[in-house]
């Protein structure tokens, strides 16, 4: 069983991953092919029986389960971060808090095909991904431990994905992240002293300034953030007020697969295909009517080194303006 | 002049730095050498013209400054994230705060030799590195705009070092940085509750229980934190409280050095000398005398990418529990 470990300080917790653990010497050879093609791929068609068995699959009918016929597969993480079962038990040690690393770590193939990136599939399949992670959201939702899920793609192997086969990925934890608890105060916060939701007033400034704007369709709007903290940086907004993720409806999947594909598409197009991570920030399950949360999606591009400063500070430094990102990333077709 | 723009949910503040400004096309040639010899390094003996004017330098009596001679240089960097003069004025626009990028950014070098690194150094040398970083904190308290120092070393290029001639930074700034900020909130809730440092009760639970003890002298013990966010993350903390870094004596000093060299030393021999981040986390100056703080350095190994779990939530995976690690460099002599 994985251990979660609290920094008392700071309230940030860590997955001491013991199913991944690893010995100095695994660190000098970790050198995993993240290029090349289908072969020894684990997340290639007919290589079913080299993962943990399916969760859940989008197949041609009449197909076997862990056999070809899917276009979307998931199952649980092989080095799985976290794991279901089992009550999330906190425990101490001196000064510090534990507890049981309790929750679920799945991974979501996005494409049969080994090189067949998000912005080259067909708006349609980009729902289909879109309709899986909404999915799974809901069908955690009914694990009594789970408090959130994190769903998060790591595109290319900068940015930390080992494999190259296009996937996501989600780990369900039985805490509500840091960085969700943060925003929710700050969205209090803000309507406290504004009386209205903060992605809302941004919304309304950022489609009348105009600057900071990489795409619009009815339902969302993908704009690189006044305060990027990296080059590049996307966030993709619903435009009405909606606190979680995965009470998305049909139509509305719809047009988040449209400005998904085509704010990728750009960033490729811009920036030779550069690395990024993706992160979808929604409100906790079971989540308290009285407060506020505006769900969207972030795209991190990995241009710029991480360093000193920034583990320092929690501050970054930035070397391109949104302005200018945005400009750029509005003249790719 | 740089600016600072603020994240409004999350109090993340981001330097927008335009002499640091780049294209798209930029990040595409953004292929630095960072190994090779001293030809054509700017950090080099008798390449002084290639910085800007020496701040503070260790010298060889009747040597000029901005000419060889010296074993220690500091300068302000070439590509300063944040400059020196006038207020920090600031403003708004629409929902966003922003700010004048008012401050300063120096960078160290320390050593005349571009191969030899803070393990190979004698403690004497080091105890000059340090009592230079010692020395920049102290002038730069003057500042009235300056609220903190932020001293870091990014070693390796993977961890952000973009030349691989041995030198530390520091970047002060017109705010106390948000991660000391939730420390000092931590250390106050910490006290409330228990009526003791956090620190000086980590420091007691360590010493008794050893496993995750790296190294220790009469000044400073060095270990793996309970919640290490990496693998091979290494703390070193004074033993007597002490809120500020720069109000170490000379022979604290000395101690530092000599534990310092140890740790990375035993880092280096670990894991074939790894990149890293090394950060000072120090009370920020003008500090209330009512609230609490116990200055300490982290150093944070890159042998992981931090990804889109770790973006998305504020949590870490860490594959080697601290004990391992402890124990690892423990046995590196």
């Amino acid at each position: 069983m994985p251990e979660l470990r609290q920094e008392p300080l700071t309230d940030t917790w860590v997955i001491i991953a013991t199913e991944r653990s690893k010995r100095p010497s695994d660190f000098a050879s970790d050198k995993k092919d993240t290029g090349g093609g289908p072969d020894n791929c684990p997340f290639c068609l007919g290589n079913e029986h080299m993962t943990p068995p399916e969760i859940l699959a989008l197949r041609e009918s009449g197909t076997e389960p862990n056999a070809p016929g899917w276009s979307i597969r998931v199952f649980e993480n092989k080095f799985a971060a976290l794991k279901s079962g089992g009550e999330a038990r906190k425990g101490s040690e001196g000064p510090y808090e534990n507890m049981d690393g309790v929750g679920a770590h799945e991974v979501i193939v996005e494409s049969a095909d080994h090189n067949r990136n998000l912005q080259d599939e067909k708006v349609e399949h980009v729902e289909e991904i879109l309709r899986t992670w909404r999915a799974r959201f809901q069908q955690l939702a009914d694990d009594a431990n789970i408090k959130y899920t994190q769903l998060f793609k790591n595109y290319g192997s900068v940015a930390g994905a080992s494999l190259a086969h296009p996937h996501s990925q989600l780990i369900a934890t039985p805490l509500v992240p840091k960085n969700i608890s943060e925003e929710i105060k700050g969205m209090e916060n803000y309507y406290e002293r504004n009386g209205r939701c903060y992605f809302c007033d941004a919304l309304d400034f950022e489609k009348r300034e105009q600057e900071r704007v990489v795409a619009e369709n009815n339902t969302f709007l993908s704009f690189c953030p006044y305060a990027a903290r990296f080059p590049f940086e996307i966030w993709i907004v619903p435009k009405a007020h909606q606190e979680h993720f995965h009470s998305m409806t049909d139509s509305e999947l719809h047009d988040l697969a449209q400005i998904l594909k085509e704010s990728v598409g750009k960033l490729a197009g811009a920036l030779n295909d550069p690395p990024y991570n993706l992160v979808v920030h929604t409100a906790p399950y079971n989540f308290d009517k009285n407060k506020r949360y505006h769900w969207h999606i972030e795209i991190l591009p990995r241009l710029t080194k991480v360093a000193g400063f920034e583990w320092g500070t929690g501050y970054y430094i930035n070397p391109t303006p949104p302005e200018s990102a945005a400009d750029f990333l509005r003249q790719v077709h």
